[in-house]
């Protein structure tokens, strides 16, 4: 692929000001378009060393706003960064809506040097390559716009290279062994590169090849290609807009058979052995705590239930026993300004707790198939994707080395009913009931249906669900207590 | 002042239930309480090694919702840490709005283990203590509240209870060479800790002393002096709701001189002036660029300036010759819902450039003074204390040894009108101009009188402002250009 490259193309002055002048201020204007329109874009510079990718960087953004784009040049990771799953650092910066982030090399650098240098095994590298086409895939479904660059020069233009830049002494430490090393590993480089280039050319993130010779004739390809693009996301946006909407109503699905009505609600704990379980097991999950920080195992516990199911009360026994410099419970809200600002998993990738640590959260993810869904805050189309891309995500965090514990707390609308009018008449629970929740208690068969639904497609061997039968507190408490430890000590 | 403690004192084991059994339920209702009148609580805890600080934490907070606080553990600060000012990463971690962190030691670290170890040098660690002192008035002067232990034990103490955890395979690992050094040092620490407690203990951030020989009594003394202070913030509270606000209009103040008045704004530059000396500063800026990155310098530019003064263009020529790895441009707008949660400059903390980097802010942390003064988003007591915050936080940030640099952007009334006008003629540029552009036009002298109050009280040798004559766009951006290289060829 890389070979049958034209290297020497060049560009004459005078048509390289023609293009310039012609497209760098539609850049501009595109940039404030795309503010409007809150379309996040994201270009990616990869390449070989002293390709030019610096250089070619810096001219292509001077068109911009500098309040508008962020550049963000990948090193190796720093030690906070290695202990969460590959992509994190990756997700933590993708831009806001209508924001601009520029990688100065990527995500890519993992089936590139980690792989050519052997930083990581194979099997690493080969899963890397699931994880990268789903997040690429992931926000672009969500519509941001993702250009991608390989700068190409030849294995003597390097070398031309490099000895110009180590002539003069204020360039000679730009050059580092490092390079050369990777210079003298030029051809088993073009193998990887071009396997790279392969897998992952895909219609929503495409590869352009940059013939990185001649600056003139990079920079305008790029130029021209970016303001392409970006005005091709433009038109359909516009055109999408003049499309009356098409959102259907939902309504309650009967699936096959529901598998919240296959739960016995009957089951219970008596007093005595609750206590005694309940104290075995707090001391047992400590042990295990200190186990996954000695082993840099990161845990995810989540819960998700009907209100008044009891997550708050279940959570605190789950901690009671913890260290709490090891855990963290994540209450999750509506999203701020920011969070609706990105993807709809951007929050949760930026809580994802460091190797050794436990994240809790108290509700989840799973909001854009429950609430979001029944309520009506996203469309169909965007919740329909959301099982696969909570799948996707679920799995690379699984990829880690992550125990990922899923639980579903169960209850009956009587025992829900029962509980509300509790609530209600005893003045130190008061606060725990809002109008919300009865107005949610109206739509029960809605969200039953949303509840099967979830249960359904994205339960799987990696990633369980867990169904809590919560209507005997108790009983609940300490299946959660078993179901966590016996998750940990699989992993152990 | 630590021998005056009478370490022996036990509790029996009925009066402990009473006192336990009378001030947890009460912690547990005042953090709701404390959440609905959205008042943050810091609680720091210091002391010696094996004193027991995790255990007094776990118990603590066995009480509380788990979903409303946060365990910080302080260890040996990361790379990403030590590249800021030394508060940053306490800075980044204060809780939010109504939220409580727990702090297990904390910044007072650079006065005790960085002080007694020699990791840092007198000078640096005798500033600290003005940094810490304006740190904890700057929380509690914006309402939160700070509660600070340290645990004493005698040494004999330490001794016995570090060869019975030594003793014991599942808890030898505890205690580090590290330990036993400090274990060493003692009667240097006693040194050291009893001035940190006497310089340190304000009013509104007092030390409490807790005698950590017995479990029970140091639990509930800490127990109660958290409830107790707690219940008295909360009363304080209730009380100023109660009173009418004491809001009064700001008018146009008369300074004795208006700074302003005095800038002639007639001076100018040709257009070939202009052109070479714009080569000349871009190319040498770029240079700069480079030798803070080596030297690992921050540096931080900020612009204030009427509407229309040209902040933009002004920008765009700064960083023009830049490499955009090195710097990064931050717009501010009106706060977002979590910065509006936090104290008014933690967002600015947050944003603190790695060491070797360069911040733009294009408009600050002075919009307290500014907009949020004459629009009245903020009371006139906040303003007013705003003035030696702002000064506070620079000066800490001088004495990290950054560059800062304040540029505030003149014009004059009728070179306002003409580029509102010319912006309102001119389709390409109509997007820059907004209805509130025209509303702030209308309290110029508001805006100017805060302006020259702003000048006059956060000007200083350390963080001087620099007024730029901006009606002459060219004369602008040079004389900015030239003030950044000045500024940090100073600096090296």
């Amino acid at each position: 692929m890389l070979e049958k490259l034209d290297l020497y193309r060049r560009m004459p002055k005078d048509e390289y000001r023609q293009l310039t002048d012609k497209y760098e201020p539609r850049f501009a204007e595109l940039q404030r378009k795309l503010k409007a329109f809150k379309i996040p874009v994201l270009i990616i510079f990869e390449g070989w060393d002293a390709a030019g990718k610096g250089t070619l960087i810096n001219k292509l953004i001077l068109s911009l706003d500098p309040r508008g784009y962020k550049v963000h040049p990948t090193n190796a990771p720093t030690e906070d960064e290695r202990l969460r799953p590959f992509l994190w650092r990756f997700w933590v910066n993708t831009p806001i809506d209508g924001g601009m982030a520029v990688f100065d090399r990527s995500w890519y650098g993992r089936v590139l040097v980690e792989r050519v240098d052997k930083i990581v095994g194979k099997k690493i590298w080969q899963r890397a390559y699931d994880d990268i086409i789903a997040f690429e895939r992931q926000l672009s479904e969500e519509g941001a716009v993702i250009i991608k660059f390989f700068l190409h020069i030849s294995k003597e233009e390097q070398k031309k290279r490099f000895k110009k830049l180590r002539k003069s002494p204020a360039t000679a430490w730009k050059v580092t062994s490092e390079d050369m090393r990777h210079h003298d590993q030029y051809d088993k480089y073009v193998q990887a590169i071009e396997e790279m280039l392969s897998r992952t050319d895909t219609a929503h993130a495409p590869w352009t090849l940059i013939e990185a010779h001649n600056r003139r004739f990079a920079y305008t390809k790029i130029l021209r290609t970016v303001v392409q693009t970006l005005e091709r996301k433009l038109s359909e946006k516009e055109f999408e807009q003049e499309q009356p909407g098409n959102t259907t109503p939902v309504t309650a699905e009967q699936e096959s058979a529901s598998i919240l009505d296959q739960v016995d609600l009957n089951v219970s704990l008596d007093r005595e052995t609750y206590d005694e379980e309940l104290k075995y097991y707090q001391r047992r999950i400590r042990e295990l705590e200190h186990e996954i920080f000695l082993k840099r195992i990161p845990v995810v516990i989540m819960y998700e239930g009907w209100d008044a199911a009891g997550k708050g009360g279940n959570i605190r026994r789950l901690v009671r026993g913890l260290d709490p410099r090891g855990y963290e419970v994540i209450p999750i809200a509506a999203p701020t300004s920011e969070e609706k600002a990105h993807h709809f998993l951007w929050r949760f990738w930026r809580q994802f707790p460091k190797a050794g640590h436990i994240a809790i959260f108290d509700r989840s993810w799973y909001g854009r198939v429950l609430v979001e869904r029944v309520e009506g805050f996203c469309s169909e189309k965007e919740w329909r994707r959301a099982y696969r891309q909570i799948n996707e995500m679920e799995m690379q965090w699984a990829n880690f080395g992550t125990v990922l514990v899923k639980f579903w707390l169960q209850i009956d609308q009587d025992e829900q009913l029962r509980r509300f009018k509790e609530r209600e008449s005893n003045p130190a629970k008061q606060w725990k009931l809002t109008e919300e929740d009865w107005r949610n208690r109206e739509k029960w068969g809605l969200y039953k249906a949303a509840v099967d639904e979830m249960l359904l497609r994205t339960s799987s061997s990696r990633a369980p669900w867990h169904i809590i039968e919560s209507n005997n507190k108790w009983y609940a408490r300490i299946k959660v207590l078993k179901t966590v430890c016996k998750m940990i000590e699989q992993r152990l």
